[in-house]
């Protein structure tokens, strides 16, 4: 077996979910995890964790939504239980085919998802934590090749953590002291306030409340947004593509959107409700492994030297008194300031053109 | 997907696990059973049946057991609470390599097995059932073509259960009605008595107290055995291959045998405790779609023409008065009546030279 996929099970295991002896841990293997799973069951029996495996299959779940009606029992007890009961979640994502649920209308995956809102709920109480097996799906869906690909998820997984928890607790601490925060980029300048917010130096591991591996980020809850932002990067929003999103805020609210693809989906989003016209989330990418965009928002939005703001909900993590934003939807964009533009605190550059203050 | 795979998920979902909607169902799916597992999902899908999928996987479960000590948490809570709160639970049988857990060591894995008691009681207590999906490793196993073996499996499988079951009620009314069994063959003139016990019907449904798909047999719980018998279908018992084990019994107790094969491994059988000297189970094969021997007792046992006899344990549901033998094992051997030899029931002949008494 590749030495990366048993490094990889390592970090899971010991930085990211803090597994001890004794731990009750449920292991989502999805279709194309195999070889991680093996490797993570390797981990725990090492460490001396009990393990229950779950299969993440998108062809049984395809199938078993096709022959369902659109009535489905709420919250069953014995799924429920099982994660209530459980200490740690690790997913290990692994698609063989990112369009296999293409076929499945989406009002009945909706009602599924609906009716398993308190096993999500008791999944997201434990020390869950979520990561990607290379596969060739994946590899295909960012447009590299397999081996390429690999290389891309090794280089973005397997970093040196510590070192870049300390990098994210200085800008944590700019955040936290910090008042505005200003974008300026092309088709950008945007301020938005972070007074009495708490930035999350989310660093992989459920010690920093970062359910992520990968991760890489430094995110708040921004309020009283104000001026134009330009997403440049691509992405895919509830399965369509949206590109060069561009949105006019003025009072902390859309007041205006276009996007040069996708802009009925983007439209869509910002009708759910009126949280999804304010932002619930600005994110720094600080993970210098992920150095291109894969089409996956697990990599994609940590990407070194990149911002990202999300319509919807915002963290509670952010909002100590308890009034952050509040919608259905969280929807991260991206705008890429590697090239050129810059973000300020209070006045003072932190981030321009792709470096950060301390790294000059 | 082959349309047979459709129709063993079907008779599996109906015939023998009789899922109803609003049924909780945990699926079992291992590494080499996924079709079987589509088409299962879809199924349950349709019945509105609830869907909980686990992984068998033989090498996360080799790659835990070597990380491991030998200490093993007992029943942990959230994988027994799942089993005791679901009402079905189908384990598709699947295996890549029958081989993959040969270099755990018997000790480990033994009190692994220990460790679980609770856990698998709490699965036998739900409705469940066991069948097998082919894979090119029990095809091996075997030694037949994948393709021949395929055909195997759904001859086996895909029965006229309704009729079948009707077949073997016959069988199981002479047995309750019976008192004195004797089987004759070469090297074998065995007698026991059946007084006061209770056959089983095993007709591949939970309706009928029967657990695996296929199965295909009526057995029973005799005493008082007397006589030798001589199995002469080669089976693999504890890992080992045995070959013409030879049992002589006094006053219902094994006092000398002797094997081709494997001549230790019984010993170490017959030593377990007192009651692996004794009888558990008179088990008749009726299952004419089993009509060669492939290495696998799920298939073998059930094989029209043949009986078996299982060392040790027997099954609550043949003594009503709840005296029946108690052990810790139950090995099953099988000899083969389908060339030559008889089976009585009280003098009367009800097989001879494969063929059952109204079969003529």
């Amino acid at each position: 077996m590749d030495q990366r996929v048993s490094e990889h099970a390592e970090v899971l295991v010991d930085w990211s979910a803090q597994i001890e002896a004794g731990d009750d841990v449920v292991v989502q293997v999805d279709e194309g995890a195999h070889d991680l799973g093996v490797a993570v069951a390797a981990a725990l029996g090492e460490r001396g964790a009990n393990l229950l495996a779950t299969y993440g299959s998108d062809e049984m779940t395809r199938a078993y939504l096709h022959g369902h009606g659109d009535d489905f029992d709420a919250d069953p007890a014995y799924e429920k239980t099982l994660y209530e009961r459980a200490d740690s979640v690790l997913i290990l994502k692994g698609r063989r085919n990112t369009a296999e649920g293409s076929d499945v209308p989406g009002e009945r995956r909706q009602a599924y998802r609906r009716a398993r809102q308190e096993i999500r709920e008791a999944r997201l109480d434990t020390d869950w934590v979520s990561t990607q097996h290379p596969t060739r799906a994946m590899a295909q869906q960012a447009g590299m090749a397999y081996d390429a690909y690999r290389e891309f998820v090794y280089d973005a997984t397997l970093r040196d953590w510590t070192t870049l928890a300390g990098e994210m607790a200085q800008l944590k601490e700019l955040l936290d002291a910090g008042e505005t925060v200003r974008i300026v980029g092309e088709g950008t300048d945007l301020t938005m306030s972070i007074t009495d917010r708490v930035a999350v130096n989310s660093a992989a591991s459920v010690a920093y409340d970062s359910h992520n591996l990968p991760s890489g980020e430094v995110f708040t809850a921004p309020t009283a947004t104000e001026g134009e932002v330009t997403f440049d990067v691509p992405m895919t929003v509830d399965g369509t593509r949206v590109r060069d999103v561009h949105l006019v805020f003025e009072d902390g609210e859309v007041v205006d959107y276009s996007a040069a693809q996708g802009e009925a989906t983007i439209g869509e989003v910002l009708d759910t409700d009126a949280g999804a016209r304010r932002l619930g989330e600005l994110g720094i990418g600080m993970n210098r492994g992920v150095d291109r965009i894969t089409d996956n928002i697990l990599f994609d939005e940590k990407m070194g030297g990149t911002v990202h703001l999300a319509l919807g909900r915002a963290y509670d993590a952010c909002v100590p008194d308890g009034a952050g934003n509040d919608s259905a939807v969280h929807v991260d964009l991206i705008t890429d300031l590697r090239e050129s533009g810059r973000l300020e605190i209070d006045g003072e550059t932190v981030l321009e053109a792709g470096q950060f203050r301390w790294e000059e």
